[in-house]
């Protein structure tokens, strides 16, 4: 988090110790109205589009599990989709009958379309994707799929919670129903904050899998009407301390230019990907094509956990794969170190980092 | 909050600014735990029943949704059920063909034990309390609906929201099955925080409406195993802030002593209700027999949002109670204006209080 962010989140939390809870957010108000704007800027959505949520899983969940199926129905997705969304595959097939269709990758390592398109049928009702792994730095053709399941009619769920904030995304572009993001990774926003955006398609098509007093008004008798737009989706009770913390990093990473951003983060991740190549014993494992900031690695003989831990020790942050997050991922290679560079990020502390992996590799030698 | 929380919360979004999000929480992982161990106690339970949400509507949905309904099942609940479970039971009752049962209060306003026993038969599935509404200073006889529910075998699902940190609680003498509650109310925790006690009973019965990757372990093929005890119904992703600060604010009140902090909060919300009855043109609405600290009135000729406008206007935080937050309650009476004294509070303050409502309902006269 950015001082900016951090000073926003210690004021509101100050403000509703030293005030109260109701009357720190209704001081606040404009700077949480301010976040759903600066989401809706950041993807290219409208305010009233926009869900908050505590992380991205709840505000996937809130739009995958409000999907009607009935026997027979498809949902298609791609081996790299996140480990949480195929266990909510699972659970939905197998409550429903819904089918769950595996979409095979690209020579490439991506979705492959000409497959995504044979396989698409009007028993197709959602396409799944994971745009970029949380386990490499695949970039899935995620506009190219918009354009299948435009033309299918299924509704398309794409999940973007290692894109937002490290490369520049537009709905309408997309062609996707709804999109979900995390603050806590590229957006540099706080921990338990996620969002989503849904468009005209998904309010149309959703129904919403629990209710609450501020999704629904009750009408008096056994019923209650939908509140407009993506507030249905919500839960009226937050951290608004994380929702204003949300905003800052958001309303940040929008005046840094996310075409800025993405260029600086993702020449990073080159560079860091050359440097470990260069280093014997040393493999990454990120699909070829368009390949985003996240690097993951091995290193002959040494275990991950330790590897992670070794480099942890010299104050460089890494973060482990394991299968069960990647569950449709058919080449084996998990567990993996995975780096994630950004734009703050210096070329020297890449190069530390390279020089780290390589005393490492070498004392596994 | 008080100061020891927010020192905590405080420090802890520091550190994650600091050394990093992951890094952070392995670094409170200490406090994260005795979160756990803290609820538990608060409630009378073990550290592994308790799972932790953003809001207590989640904790409570995690419960309700997860309870496998059929046509003909009947759901069994009362007049001061909250708003928010009120409407889950309608979605649930009209996608299941479940059956909700509203049981009428006895001459105190309580729940009727003699109605509920008389309409409990092998058809309910499920007792749905809700211990303190949020509407009033009504305690419902908890422990006696307790009875009930194990002799009939329907899950009892219990909403203390507005009990924890107030009163105490034994989940073992309330004989429920599940206990939902907040953090931010009478446990002085922040915003964004709640919690669930899923006991043996409700570990067997209840089926989590959602998975995710740390609530289930794939099989490696098309399934997936249940995390033990009360995880499975969580989110892993955390705000670690606010469980942090949820923490403190638990581990003080059960420093401070539940059955002190009860007989002070409950003798400020009689003294403060003695005060009001005393106003000319000023009326409480809490129901007679057992009365906690909340505390509701109208003011004759004056809007309920006024009163409170005006009353904040001086410093004197009160909230609003409204009907569609109180569905079933056949009073009448919302909007009233709602008090919630705690122990911090002085008995200077409670008559400062009583002078200012008293001086609003001489300008309307």
């Amino acid at each position: 988090m950015s001082t900016a962010t951090l000073t926003a989140m210690t004021g509101q939390l100050q403000l509703e110790a030293t005030i109260g809870g109701y009357e720190a957010a209704a001081h606040a108000r404009e700077h949480i109205d301010a976040t759903y704007s600066a989401l809706a800027e950041l993807v290219g959505g409208r305010p009233d589009e926009i869900a908050l949520f505590d992380n991205s899983t709840h505000a996937w969940n809130a739009a995958f599990y409000s999907l009607p199926l009935r026997p027979g129905d498809r949902i298609l997705t791609g081996r790299a989709e996140y480990g949480s969304s195929v266990l909510a595959y699972l659970q939905v097939a197998r409550r429903t009958g819904a089918e769950l269709v595996v979409v095979p990758d690209d020579a490439d390592g991506r979705i492959d379309l000409d497959a995504l398109a044979g396989l698409v049928d009007e028993r197709t009702k959602l396409i799944g994707l994971t745009w970029v792994p949380t386990s490499g730095g695949l970039v899935n053709p995620a506009a190219e799929v918009g354009r299948i399941a435009r033309d299918a009619g299924a509704l398309y769920l794409l999940d973007a919670t290692q894109v937002v904030g490290q490369l520049p995304v537009d709905v309408a572009a997309l062609g996707c129903d709804v999109l979900t993001g995390t603050g806590r990774k590229f957006l540099r926003g706080p921990r338990g904050t996620g969002f989503a955006w849904f468009g005209p398609g998904a309010l149309q098509r959703l129904d919403p899998h629990v209710v609450e007093i501020s999704a629904a008004t009750w009408d008096g008798g056994r019923g209650f009407r939908w509140a407009e737009g993506a507030r249905r989706f919500e839960t009226w009770e937050n951290s608004y301390v994380n929702v204003v913390g949300l905003g800052s990093a958001v309303r940040q990473a929008i005046d840094l230019g996310l075409d800025a951003v993405a260029r600086r983060a993702v020449a990073l991740g080159e560079r860091l990907r050359r440097g470990l190549d260069d280093v014997p014993g040393v493999r990454t494992h990120d699909r070829e094509a368009e390949r985003c900031a996240i690097v993951t690695a091995d290193v002959r003989g040494r275990d991950t956990a330790d590897v992670a831990a070794a480099l942890g020790a010299e104050g460089i942050n890494v973060s482990t794969t394991v299968p069960g997050h990647n569950q449709l991922d058919e080449r084996g290679v998990h567990p993996l170190v995975r780096f994630s560079p950004h734009y703050y990020n210096t070329v020297e502390e890449l190069d530390r980092a390279v020089a780290a992996v390589a005393a490492i590799a070498r004392s596994a030698g």
